[in-house]
């Protein structure tokens, strides 16, 4: 077994500190150097990271003891300062596996430790309503493929962690307490999967697109508020480079922020609420489109809106009004950086960007708020699905102790 | 000079750990054994975090050289459990000192290292346009007369910070940007401070009131929002314990959030903002009071309410209403373990809360809400001094090498 679990890494700040945890962070240090300035050697690290050259080669060689760094005679090019092994992250061994259930499909994807997906697999699948048993066994038949397909590139699985359309809540670990769109309530992953030492570990998929979008970027923001639409509307919060998940694991329930108090009931008891308004479900029936037409229904919207269908135009028009009038609540709240639309909305955004950008406009008037904070997500709807490979990556790059010693 | 400024203490998450980082980590570690639970022997100490008897005492030898913790005989209460002598945070030495600009006062406060505080001090002023440098320099000197006595009891004081009801931007440090019931834009506070070594730091008076709710708790919820009223409606965000400041200072603007989009036009330019509803000059309007009027504004609302004076009662029920939607999209959007209403809003409580209660249970229906969560501040409008105050005293908590050496 070898899964790289959330509660692997302590925070240090709870107890004492000791000689372990320093190592630890060191060679978290010398790892993430490697990462983002590579091809350096060990006098290069040395002189990024503050550290003596020997307690850095110390470090270089545990890391290399554990696959994640290996270290190859230098190349022609001058990059590297002096002559000298460069030192790069490992494009072999440690890997991180990502699942995905959506409503229409299961997916798979398999990342290595420099980030870089090395395959995805995805099987159209009617998973609404269908017994968990059923889907978590056919999902872990696509994680067994893509696992040997992956050992076959030279990669060995560390953690698996799974995007799911519901609440996740943070206690008990590995429970989706609630999905309303696969008909799902309190199903425990690892009851359902083949071999439960191999249970990925469940995640919001709005979270893990909000993750895949910090981690994707080249400069990233650091405090942002993601919201992306698949049937429902998901809000992720990413807080000083962290996931937030709020006190029990529910923030970000953006689809039920009250936009028009007295407006149409909706499914959750209450009126007015934003799905009411910007859920695909809304738009849909405003668009005067069938929610269950054949073909993809954000596809479709797309492209009618791109031949001016009024509704349609109409439609996005009141979406986004909706969606700028939460997105005001969110930033008097939370002060963001950055507002990023993702999922189906990234694929609407040339719609929908108009009219929630005057309402934000509008609103936010007592500080400052430059419009260009707003913007579509560049993953789109594969971000769920790279976030969940993705997070085991980070996990060991926080905390290479993880991998197993050499 | 001694201030305890608050870039002081850096994360180590930013670079290589240090053995000064472990030990500087480790001397908190044992106060905050001390402060919880003395008096405590240098045994029970090492028992209860985990450290070496050896390790503990040259911790507890360098905390008494920087006047942090006081040794004497064990009691014989026997609270102490083996011989020895009782260790304890220092009651005199090191000190916080708060002050505090409202519409209608200016206020101090001196805090021991233990978190009581020492002295109040309390000048009603009408500070609402004055120039800046009036007011500070006026606050300066009922400064100055708190340190003085508060040396006289022993004391020093070794960090000041300033609650202001206003914007308090992350960058620069030192500025309120915007103070809009005292008619204040872009003030630096050194810039009007007699001596500048002796400025005090500004923090918004929301986010001191939230920080003062959550070191008063015995057992503090971990992350919650704090919605108070003074002149204007402020809430704070503290998650997991820290207070969350937003990407540039401005989270928590809780007043302009739109409650009904439709709604009365507001200063701010927008529509139906929560200020309309639940702000001072609003509810005073609604009860049919002038808002100039003779006396404390807050007293006499609760007054005719609890008197069944109708046109307050339905002035409270309409702000209550109004403060539960906004309440709804906090909830939503961060999922906090508690809610707090502070400052005025705790002493109209009796009034407010059926109504907030009834929109909340109305309208967080998808995730459990319990009505619980929601109570009024014990410390109503003295958190935010008491906040100032204890600044200075946490942060020598968590860094006690911010006391000069021995």
């Amino acid at each position: 077994m070898a899964v790289v679990g959330r509660a692997a890494s302590r925070s240090a700040a709870n107890g004492p500190a000791s000689l372990q945890d320093m190592r630890r962070q060191n060679l978290a240090v010398v790892l993430a150097a490697v990462a983002a300035h590579s091809p350096l050697s060990r006098a290069d690290v040395s002189g990024r990271v503050g550290l003596t050259r020997a307690a850095v080669s110390s470090l270089v060689d545990e890391l290399i003891g554990r696959g994640a760094v290996t270290e190859a005679a230098a190349t022609a090019s001058g990059r590297v300062g002096r002559p000298g092994r460069a030192l790069t992250v490992s494009g072999e061994g440690p890997a991180g596996l990502g699942l995905e259930i959506g409503v229409g499909h299961l997916g798979a994807c398999v990342a290595d430790l420099r980030g870089e997906p090395r395959l995805w697999r995805r099987v159209e699948r009617a998973n609404a309503g269908r017994p968990p048993g059923t889907v978590l066994a056919e999902l872990a038949a696509l994680a067994a493929e893509a696992e040997a397909e992956a050992a076959a590139l030279g990669l060995r699985v560390e953690g698996r962690v799974l995007a799911v359309p519901g609440v996740v809540p943070n206690e008990p670990r590995g429970l989706v307490e609630r999905a309303p769109n696969l008909g799902w309530h309190t199903v425990g992953i690892a009851d359902h999967w083949p071999e439960p030492e191999t249970a990925p570990e469940p995640e919001n998929e709005a979270n893990l697109g909000a993750l895949a979008e910090y981690w994707n970027a080249g400069t990233p923001v650091e405090t942002f508020v993601h919201v992306s639409a698949g049937a429902g509307i998901g809000a992720a919060l990413v807080i000083d480079g962290r996931l937030f998940r709020g006190a029990r694991g529910f923030a970000g329930e953006l689809g039920h922020v009250p936009v028009h108090p007295e407006g149409p009931e909706c499914a959750c008891g209450a009126r007015g609420c934003l799905e009411q308004y910007a859920g695909e479900a809304a738009v849909l029936r405003e668009a005067g489109l069938a929610q269950d037409g054949p073909g993809d229904p954000v596809a479709l919207l797309a492209e009618r809106a791109a031949n001016g269908h009024a509704p349609t135009l109409a439609a996005l028009d009141r979406a986004g009004r909706a969606l700028g009038l939460a997105l005001t609540s969110a930033v008097d709240l939370i002060d963001p950086d950055g507002l990023v639309l993702g999922g189906a909305y990234a694929e609407l955004a040339d719609w929908l960007l108009p009219s929630v950008c005057a309402e934000l406009a509008a609103r936010v008037t007592v500080r400052p708020w430059a419009a260009e904070a707003l913007r579509p997500s560049a993953l789109g709807r594969r971000g769920p699905l790279l976030g969940a490979a993705l997070t085991t990556i980070r996990r060991i790059m926080a905390d290479p102790t993880l991998l197993p010693a050499g």
